[in-house]
């Protein structure tokens, strides 16, 4: 395996290569010398669990995080419960993985009630931490861009991720921040000093202008307008030290053969991030 | 004209009935009861600035605001200081059509340097005031959704308008308040009580599920997830008693018979509003 330094901290978050499995991505690091990988569930649950675990290890690659829990709001109290049942398993496969983090898209309300969803949030969480410490698997709350509010989060800022981990002061729970979700915000460098202590993850790519798609335009690192470099200085500053995920959800990036998305990141990674 | 009481605070902005020209606009709202419009200033200039002022008055409706001044930050002094006039006639046409308030869409930084972009704004704004003050228009800064950070506003939350606005402190400038660009923000009830006293308006519209199109995919009322009652009990508790506008950017809208979306809209802005 080719390591370059100034690609230690750099891991593919594999749905940047979405056409891939998990044994092409791994290959796909390998060739590249990227240390880590970023997975995803239901590529993990396509391979296999067990499967999966042992290629990435056989690779000696780490994995950053896995990807994703959360989705915790739901009408029913049932349906809650069905949610983090499916986020235990999660853990599990996280700690099976060898990772450390588990990531968590929220979930959206499930009616008109964006309060009550961020309550719902919480109290899931409360539910799952003792669960998740005794796995040592951290959950990073992923703020998601206010956008995806209505589908996707109710946790749209930075701020709001670190009240909800302030509020519970405790380990293994903490915020991922990808730039594309919060780079439009004029505090964001006084909240990610904020964060300090509690930064389990940074993820990286660009905001096209103009947005090609709400879900699918996200773009290669320097074809848009985040400063990421700045972004990462303060990330850095607020003393996370861990994997820098590239993670583009972006259909022609899917569309394009893997291997050159690959390079083509690395580069990009070594000039704007 | 027929003026129903539970109307009386409707506006119909312009946009929403955008194959409308000035006349045929001030026709649909005295037909439907509606006392106050909304007007653009592509649509004034294709009738005339004398000849819109005109109609309005004659039809005996209020305006209640001109859209839209703004998009100050660019490149160069030059073309920062174009803007800046450009703005000056915004507001001799506010003075002219008589309304109070010119609605600022601030726009896009020139470059990713997005804190620059915003010290711009706040450079126009200075420059500008005393001109507004002057004629008698005030100045309402609209925070857009952060969608919109990269093309169309670097002010992308209230608690940003909020701000700039405290820190000149004077009266003819405030903020302008749409449902559809803050309604994710986990603090906008803390920060539409912090705007008390200087609210200069409030738009209506919806956001769907999903989001049909990143501009023109606003819904009407009703149709999405926006907590619309509770937010304009919030903005009528921090004192606003002025116009509510229904601003729809929608194609489907848009194409659909004028008379026909004036009707619905009506009906929508009773029961969800």
């Amino acid at each position: 395996m080719k390591l370059t330094s100034n690609l230690a901290r750099l891991s593919l978050n594999q749905i940047t290569t979405n056409n891939w499995n998990i044994r092409q991505a791994v290959d796909g690091c390998v060739q590249a010398g990227i240390p880590s990988i970023g997975l995803w569930r239901n590529k993990v649950a396509e391979t296999g669990l067990e499967e999966s675990a042992r290629i990435v290890r056989d690779a000696g690659l780490q994995v950053s995080s896995l990807l994703r829990g959360g989705w915790f709001p739901a009408a029913t109290a049932a349906e809650r419960q069905a949610r983090i049942d499916d986020n235990r398993r999660a853990i599990e496969e996280a700690a099976t993985l060898q990772t450390n983090v588990l990531v968590l898209v929220c979930g959206p309300a499930p009616d008109r009630d964006i309060q009550a969803g961020r309550g719902m949030v919480e109290d899931a969480i409360a539910e799952l931490l003792p669960f998740a410490r005794q796995h040592g698997i951290s959950l990073g709350i992923e703020p998601m861009h206010p956008m995806y509010a209505a589908d996707r989060s109710v946790i749209v800022s930075l701020d709001e991720a670190n009240r909800l981990v302030e509020k519970f002061a405790v380990d293994h729970l903490g915020v991922v921040i990808d730039v594309f979700h919060v780079w439009w915000d004029a505090m964001i460098y006084e909240k990610i000093a904020q964060a300090k202590g509690h930064i389990l993850g940074f993820h990286v790519c660009d905001w096209l202008v103009p947005l090609p798609d709400v879900l699918l335009g996200r773009g290669m690192m320097g074809d848009g307008v985040i400063e990421i470099k700045r972004l990462r200085t303060a990330v850095d500053e607020a003393g996370y030290t861990g994997p820098i995920e590239v993670e583009i959800f972006n259909q022609s990036i899917w569309d394009a053969p893997g291997d050159a998305v690959i390079a083509q990141l690395c580069e990009r990674y070594l000039e704007h991030v």
